[in-house]
């Protein structure tokens, strides 16, 4: 038992290095995402490690998303990703069970906040400019919603769209990564779409309204008024379980 | 060499239904964070796979912080940990080479805009009250600026701190996460502390006083004065990189 343990550890070990030296050969190569990374018999010679060793640090890498593997074609560097953290957000989520609700509650709370730390820049950027590409979803997201049709693919894209002005990759993946927290959470919970969904994608409107007027007092209040159809079925559900 | 592939690809979906299935089975038994896991014994039974397929889940499991291996005692369910989004931002910062620095001020920049999204929350919940705690952090933190002594545990603690009366875990581990992505990424990229740390350890002081006195727009100008240290220093290298 415990030599099998000491084995075990060493292997582990081995593991973990064999994928940090495999990062570090993409950065001291100067590979860029998108990039092909050496074959695995390659890796094997120039990291003097076992097959076995690289194929399961790959594994691992392309689970983080730090390398992305085609099939039949190679593995080449990925591009940034924040899937492992939106995985992760999700799992707990699912797991929190009687706290699963504080979890998607906290959620919607970032994605909230969020929206409201992009305001001063957005009326700011925005101001006096007419965003025909956004107006066109906002146009899609009403007609669908007084049809009672849902609109998920119009909201992810309106709310990335609405923070690209901000020329911040990093933002737009936040924003983007905490939508699909929130859409793959509340279903999982039993928190259905808001039925209002008439003054929600009206929101939306009010919203792109004000960042170009230049109003951050109307921004900041239509991003409130965007999530309190979704904290109020959030709660509803929370008090219909503690009955 | 096509039988190969196929082969590969065959072992890979293996992987990651492996993967999911335990991620299941933890859901399924309702296992909390710190709760043990089956055994690889048992979860090779449960699962009908082999030994190895178990293991190699297991450690891409780990490496995405879902699940804990400790050393000769067993593998637990881990707590929620942002890391692996630390650990891939971190890298590709490391990546850009030339965008680095784009990479590091995009991640200031969402640190100043979680600082600032939480600044009307704060000033609500911290007026009137004082903060012994965070205040004792804000005096070592200036002792040892006017020494000339960094101070990045107490800045780290500050951070942390001042989001807790939000009574988000989410929060508050988004803004030490991406705490930690800038004391990582800064020094990587060349870019030093501010030589002026008394001013930004100052700055924290301003940040809590205003959050006690109900004050919003103070509390968001000492968010400002915080970063404009670092953004400075950041330009500062960049500009030297095009000469």
């Amino acid at each position: 038992m415990a030599l099998s343990t000491t084995r075990q550890r060493g292997s582990r070990l081995l593991h973990a290095s064999t994928m940090q030296e495999i990062k570090d050969l993409i950065l001291r190569k100067g590979l860029r995402p998108g990039d092909a990374i050496p074959t695995e018999t390659e890796l094997c010679e120039i990291l003097n490690v076992s097959r076995s060793s690289v194929r399961e640090a790959i594994r691992t890498l392309a689970a983080l998303d730090i390398v992305e593997v085609r099939h039949g074609t190679g593995t080449f560097v990925g591009k940034m990703s924040l899937q492992p953290m939106i995985d992760s957000i999700v799992f707990r989520g699912a797991m929190a069970q009687d706290s699963g609700l504080q979890v998607l509650r906290e959620i919607v709370d970032v994605r909230h906040r969020l929206d409201v730390s992009i305001g001063p820049s957005l009326v700011q950027v925005m101001k006096g400019k007419r965003h025909d590409d956004i107006w066109r979803v906002v146009t899609e997201m009403n007609e669908k919603a007084e049809n009672g049709e849902v609109f998920a693919d119009e909201d992810r894209a309106f709310h990335v769209m609405l923070g690209e002005p901000l020329n911040s990759e990093l933002m737009t993946q936040l924003v983007e990564a905490f939508w699909k927290i929130h859409m793959v959470t509340a279903p999982m919970l039993g928190v259905p779409t808001p039925e209002d969904i008439v003054i929600t994608a009206r929101s939306h409107g009010d919203m792109l309204q004000a960042a170009e007027d230049g109003d951050l007092a109307a921004y900041l209040s239509a991003v409130a008024q965007h999530y309190k159809p979704i904290i109020r079925n959030i709660e509803r559900v929370a008090s219909a379980q503690q009955r």
